[in-house]
């Protein structure tokens, strides 16, 4: 079945949202009864071009959901990075490669942009996504610290 | 010695070039020879209002720096996060707390966005820099996954 890949839409919302909820972490963190809120948010990263959610599609139906964000900054003589968050893919489907193939075009995103560096962090308890990661190229070289202000 | 903090200027550049070479791993990253370089990037960080470098200054020098940008995401609930990059401080000032003052100036700056997390990843071999963020109210709560695309 095919895949494809596109940014999201308010229609998109409902179906990512739960895909954010349905997960060990997320169940807590969100609300799928406050769509205007998720709404909000949506419009402000769209009126941001460096930054996106995309949505991977099969069969009309949203199955994944990531966020990247491209990110100035001067170190590394100036180098661009993207920052992939927040990473799903739908329970009913998984175990097809839909994780790997959103992975790889994240990483196709950050090179037609001129990213020298894709990063991401993913929660210690997650050991599976770790191997997922591994088996993808990327290296686990760095902690990842986290704080509520 | 009173510490202040803002933006980076143009001028600052060559001293802030200098903090991001002045280390184990930038020391083979950076270029200070080409300014014009991080002068077109600092520009384009400039332009965007979700993307800062600040600067500590001491008895009118620069005696520290840090990158500090503002990330919107529909996770938990559409939070924002700020992401730290690039913490440095000069060699000669280290040990006076100059950086807890910066991670702070930071967490203040994310307040004040209203960002629901400040999030930063820090290589492996840093001990003690892991240390000092945890210190700081930090949880190494998460792995730091980096991948050259």
């Amino acid at each position: 079945m095919s895949l494809t890949f596109r940014e999201a839409r308010a229609r998109d919302l409902p179906a990512i949202v739960a895909l954010l909820a349905d997960d060990d972490l997320g169940r807590n963190r969100e609300n799928p009864d406050d769509l205007a809120r998720y709404s909000l948010i949506l419009g402000r990263i769209e009126g941001d071009v460096r930054n996106s959610i995309v949505v991977a599609e099969q069969e009309a139906a949203v199955v994944g959901v990531f966020q990247i964000t491209f990110i100035t900054g001067l170190s590394r003589q100036g180098a661009t990075r993207a920052l992939v968050e927040g990473v799903r893919v739908a329970a009913a489907q998984r175990g097809q490669g839909i994780g790997a193939a959103m992975m790889r075009h994240a990483v196709e995103l950050a090179r037609a942009r001129g990213c020298a560096l894709v990063q991401l962090t993913s929660d210690k308890s997650r050991t599976r996504a770790h191997d997922f990661y591994a088996r993808l190229g990327f290296k686990m070289s760095h902690e990842g610290f986290k704080l509520d202000p």
